[in-house]
C-alpha cells in the first residue's frame, strides 16, 4: 500500500466526493464514469450508493452522511464522519486512493484534508492555488486564493515554495516565476506585511523571484505564481471572475439585440470560442489544496461532468507526479 | 474670501495643475479651455506660464516647479514649495479656488492637498474614494482606492461615513447603501480588520449599512459605496482594470481578424459604444481624496483634454454642493 502523497502507482483510483457540488450526484457521477472510460483513470466514488444511480463498472466506497454547502466546516467534519468528505479524505490518508476530488462544501473539503491527511511536516498553514488562465500561455497559480484570511511573512514564504513546486508539477514550467501580489512595483510598496515578505523573498534560494505585482497584471503578466494573502487573493479573484463574467453578459447582450447583431455574432463566435474556453472553469481542472499531506482537488460548486473530467486528470497527473514529495522537498530542501 | 472647503459661491476657479500627467501641459490645458468655454466654469491654470502655450482667457498662477511622476511624494512636496502641485493645494487652502485637480503623481497630490489644505478636523486619515462603472445605474464608489495600505477599523467607519456623504454629493443618492468588501457576505468571513468594522458598521447611525460584499459583486452589485482598506482596494481595483482592459483587448484583436469579422463589428460597434463609454476612464471624473479640508481630484496619468473637462466639472459641482462640509458633518453630527 503507498503511504499517502507519494508518487503513488498509477492503479490507485482518484476518489470522488460523488454527493458534493450544486449539481451532485447526476452529473459527478456522470464526469466520474466518462474520466473512467475515456482517460482510463479509475475512480472511487464516495457517497449514498442508492442516490448515485447508474455507476457503470466505478468502484463505490459508501458514506451515508453527506456535508451540505451550508454546514460550519469544522462541526461538519468533526460531527458527519461518515460522510464523503470524510470518507474520500480518509481513502487518500489509507493509500486506498491516489487524490481526492470534491466539488462541494471548500472548507469543509479542506478541514477533511486537512484533518484526515495531515499537513505536510513543516509546513505551517496549507494554501488554496487557484489557476488564472492566461490565453497567451498555461495559467499562472495564485495562492492563497481563501484559505487563511490572515497570513504572516512565513507562511508567504511557504506559499511561494509551494506555488512554484506546483506550478512545476501541474504545468510542467522548469524554473517557475514567482510574484509578490502588491500596490506598486517598488519594494518599498503596500503592506508590512508586503514589505517584509518581499524582503525574503528576494533572499530565499530555490525559487525565481520576479518582484512585485498589480492586480492589472494578473491576466497578462509574466509571473508564473502569485503569491498573496488569503483575503486578497479572494478579493482578487472574485474581482477578476465579476470583471469578465459582467463583459460576457454585456457582450451576449449586445449579440442578441436584433438579427443584424446575431448574425454578426454568428461570424464572430469561432475567434472568440478559444477565450471562452480558456476561461471557463470547467476546464481548468480545479484549485489545489497545497500543503496537506495528500493531493485534494477543490472544484467549483457549479461543475458539470466535464469539470469532474479535468480534476480527475489533473489529480492524478499531479499525484503520479509526485506532487506531495516536490512540496516537501520545497518547504525542506534539506 | 470663501474659506477653504465651504460651499463657495460659483463665481470662483477650479484650479487645474496645468504640469502634472502623461499628456501634460498640451492635453491639460486644452481641456481647461473647453471647461471654461463649454461649461462655463472658470479655471486657474497653475505652472510654468512659458509652456503652456495658447492658453486663451484663462487666468494663470505662475509656479516654477514640477514634481514629476518618479519624485518621492513627500519629499517633492517639501522641497518644490513653488511647484504647480504646492501651489494649486495653495490656491484652495486661501480661497483663491474652490478646488483642485491634477492628472500628476497621485501620492504627491494627495501630500499637497493633506500638507497645505490640512485635514477635516475629526478625520485621522484621507482616503481615494475611485468611481466604479455600474453601467445599470451611476458608478459606486470605492475606497480607500489606496491611501492607506494599513487601516483601522475605526478608519474604515470614517471611510463609510466619508463615502456615503460623497455619493450624496456626486451622484445625488439620498440614502446611499454602504458596503463592506470582504470574502464572503457572512459577517463572520474575513480578517479581524474586517469583522471588527462590520460589527461597528451595523450599530453606526447615519449611514445605511447593507453588510458585506464581494469581489465579484463590485460592477454589478447594489452597493452605491464599498469600503475597504487602501491595499485591498487598490488590488481590487487594478484586477478589475486589468480584466476590462484584457477583453476589451481579445475583443478588438477578434475583430480584426479577418474581412468578415471587420464586417461584424462594424454591426455590434453602436450597440457596444455604450458600454466603452462607461468605462472609458476619461469619462468619470477621476478619483476624489476625501477628508481633506477643500476638494481635490486625482485624475488618471494618461488624462486627456476630455477627461480634464469632466475632472473640473466635478470638482465644481461638488465643490458648489458643500462637499466638505458634508463631510465634516458626516463625521461629526453633533
Amino acid at each position: 500500500m503507498a503511504a499517502a502523497g507519494q508518487a503513488a502507482p498509477a492503479g490507485l483510483p482518484v476518489a470522488v466526493d460523488a454527493m458534493g457540488g450544486d449539481k451532485a450526484p447526476g452529473e459527478i457521477v456522470a464526469g466520474a464514469r466518462q474520466a473512467s472510460e475515456e482517460l482510463g483513470i479509475p475512480v472511487l466514488l464516495v457517497g449514498r450508493p442508492e442516490e448515485l444511480g447508474d455507476t457503470g463498472d466505478l468502484e463505490i466506497l459508501a458514506a451515508t452522511e453527506v456535508i451540505e454547502m451550508e454546514d460550519d466546516p469544522g462541526q461538519g467534519v468533526r460531527t458527519k464522519k461518515d460522510s464523503s468528505l470524510v470518507r474520500a479524505a480518509e481513502a487518500v490518508r489509507d493509500g486506498r486512493a491516489l487524490a481526492m476530488v470534491s466539488a462541494g462544501n471548500t472548507g469543509a473539503t479542506m478541514a477533511s484534508a486537512l484533518l484526515r491527511m495531515g499537513r505536510i511536516r513543516g509546513i505551517s498553514r496549507p494554501a488554496i492555488a487557484t489557476p488564472i488562465p492566461r490565453p497567451a500561455t498555461h495559467p499562472s497559480v495564485l495562492l492563497d486564493a481563501g484559505a487563511n484570511a490572515e497570513c504572516s511573512p512565513a507562511m508567504l514564504v511557504q506559499f511561494a515554495q509551494m506555488g512554484s513546486a506546483y506550478a512545476t508539477a501541474r504545468y510542467g514550467t522548469p524554473r517557475p516565476k514567482v510574484a509578490l501580489l502588491s500596490i506598486g512595483e517598488e519594494k518599498s510598496k503596500g503592506t508590512p506585511l508586503v514589505k517584509e515578505t518581499h524582503a525574503l523573498l528576494a533572499e530565499l534560494p530555490g525559487i525565481s523571484f520576479m518582484g512585485n505585482v498589480e492586480g492589472r497584471d494578473l491576466l497578462a503578466g509574466e509571473a508564473d505564481v502569485v503569491v498573496t494573502d488569503g483575503f486578497t487573493g479572494n478579493v482578487a479573484l472574485k474581482s477578476l471572475e465579476g470583471a469578465l463574467r459582467f463583459f460576457m453578459d454585456a457582450l451576449l447582450g449586445v449579440f442578441d439585440t436584433d438579427e443584424a447583431t446575431r448574425g454578426a455574432a454568428q461570424v464572430l463566435f469561432p475567434h472568440l470560442a478559444p477565450f471562452a474556453a480558456a476561461f471557463d472553469p470547467d476546464n481548468t481542472g480545479g484549485a489545489m489544496l497545497l500543503g496537506v499531506d495528500g493531493v485534494c482537488v477543490i472544484s467549483h460548486g457549479s461543475s458539470s461532468a466535464r469539470a469532474v473530467v479535468a480534476a480527475v486528470q489533473v489529480a492524478h497527473d499531479v499525484a503520479t507526479g509526485g506532487l506531495v514529495d516536490r512540496l516537501k522537498q520545497a518547504v525542506d530542501p534539506g
